[in-house]
């Protein structure tokens, strides 16, 4: 029984709410055991969900952003009615540094503050409907990737993605996960090995739940599988998303795509990333102008609570990589898919 | 203050100790959060504990598995001093199937096997010189393979190694773990990175913990991790044991290592692969002929009785891969250091 390719509308999930005047967002940290939502009604609170990664993902974040900004502004405008935009700006200049990686947050609160700029009233309303448009995008968005990436895994049967990508990661459907959905409807694909993605295990706990609510069978494997999966050929792609991808090409992603990267290209396997443009960042130049976030090693060294390692372990924790835009064989955007993304085709892209 | 390198006899761990009259091994389970040893009295024993990784290594199995014939041959002999052989012969079988990929467990057996056919009277007396000359022994060829791979990091400052190698892989020192000790005993590294080794975590649980006991500065990485490592240039050589060397040098070892070495070519970092003639098998003729073991699935989906995926995630888990030999920079034996490992260079040292 092939749920997926019966219903090509499958993707239940979503981890981002408007909920009447305020925010819902599911918190990941607690997947898969429980399904709770923290209720978010400060710009204040969505800086600590984006940090404490309630929420994580790039486009995610970027959305999670985009309705933080309206709640600084409600609160601003409730505060000072003259004074009221000064009073945003400081809040989001604060939302922006909540992580450093993914780009789309930095996206997301410039595309709000330019909406802000034209609000002469009570911002609240138009700037709602800004944020919900940024969220309806980001879906629409991700199912076009799931239509360019699609057409590239005709004879795949498998793929290996790394971290998560799909519903939860973004506004709904996925980017990586997104064109696997749309593989896999289109019976292209017979499964998915989700590599478990340490330390935060995004792949155990976030992909393989995600693939179970739409019955995509999915198999669990180590990070450090990776390259004997693809020695022993289960699987013919490659499929990640993004955090910043830089004007060059070069793709900064959650910590072992560069190493998954390297391992597709020596065993001839491809290699694709999926992202709106949103993630593109003409201002960094390449990989080397991308500032990788390392998070705490105690990450490393508990794991639900259990100590894994000896006390005081020195752990080094870095949470992203970057994979040289020559070691991507196919970037598939809400614009199109290029094969063998370089300065120019991405330039091109974005002029679209 | 380097405690090493004040000390270089410094390596406090015993994992198999002889205890009277019967055998003691460190329960690796528990580590680090407990020291606990596990009395054997049977082959029986011996046989649960190596296949529950109670001891794990290919060293540190071959030496247990030398004790634990002497185990079956006290009971056989008390038995039936007729027909003593017989039993053992049908014991020993079962032992040999405990774990699949390490070929240390039946060079053990087949070593003591031969010594078995001898007796002529009650074994036990002479079996047990012979197990413990087999313990002596590989701690004093790991010595060796200290000295002969030492030399090659004059330079590394930093090296990245995977799971655990040392002293309780081994009968004492460590393989891989041993060339560190001794190139930091000679000041030539000043730290070493340990990738944690998924799903077991050798990496995290023993690796670190047995440096921590030596102070040699250690630094926990995700196995993940490996690439932007070596990319960042923190490590100039990647270091591991295996657990079985084919004829034409193919390598297997924990999961994780094929990764690491395909990175390594591609970043022009050394590749060291440290282990005893005892793992060489020249009835292997090259790793497609090796079993890969696959373990349960369930070792992905728990952390300390935690689980860290949903309920009924479907795992593939093979505990061990292949490196080509084309990948290994350097081979370290007890008998010397082969640089470019390959069929003839290998013949010829095993004819040593």
């Amino acid at each position: 029984m092939n749920k997926a390719g019966n219903n090509p509308e499958f993707d239940q999930v979503r981890a981002i709410r408007w909920n009447g005047d305020h925010l819902s967002l599911l918190d990941q940290r607690l997947l898969p055991q429980r399904e709770e939502y923290i209720e978010i009604h400060t710009v204040e609170e969505t800086i600590k969900a984006i940090r404490d990664m309630v929420v994580r993902g790039a486009p995610a974040i970027g959305i999670t952003a985009a309705f933080g900004v309206v709640l600084a502004a409600r609160e601003a405008w409730a505060t000072d009615q003259e004074n009221w935009k000064n009073l945003v700006t400081y809040k989001l200049q604060q939302l922006g540094e909540a992580r450093p990686t993914a780009v789309n947050l930095r996206w997301a609160i410039e595309y709000m503050q330019k909406r802000i700029e034209r609000c002469q009233s009570d911002p609240v309303p138009y700037l709602l409907e800004e944020a919900k448009a940024v969220h309806a995008e980001d879906i629409e968005a991700n199912r076009r990737m799931g239509d360019f990436g699609a057409v590239f895994l005709k004879e795949a049967r498998a793929v290996l993605t790394h971290c998560n990508t799909g519903s939860l990661a973004t506004g709904g459907y996925g980017t990586a996960l997104g064109v696997i959905r749309s593989a896999y409807a289109r019976q292209y694909l017979q499964s998915v090995y989700a590599s478990e993605t340490r330390p935060w295990l995004q792949g155990s706990r976030l992909t393989v739940w995600e693939l179970q609510k739409d019955g995509i069978p999915a198999t669990l494997v180590a990070d450090s599988a990776g390259a004997h999966l693809m020695k022993s050929g289960k699987v013919a792609w490659v499929i990640v998303g993004a955090d910043r991808i830089a004007a060059n090409g070069d793709v900064a992603n959650k910590i072992g795509t560069y190493a998954h990267a390297v391992n597709a290209r020596h065993h001839g396997i491809g290699f694709m990333v999926a992202a709106p443009t949103s993630t593109i960042d003409p201002r960094t130049a390449s990989g080397e102008d991308i500032e990788i976030e390392e998070r705490n090693g105690t990450e490393l060294l508990h794991v639900a609570g259990q100590n894994i390692a000896p006390e005081n372990t020195l752990a080094y924790n870095p949470v992203f990589d970057v994979t040289p835009a020559e070691l991507v064989d196919v970037l598939v955007t809400e614009k199109g898919a290029i094969e063998r993304p370089d300065r120019a085709k991405i330039a091109a892209l974005l002029g679209k």
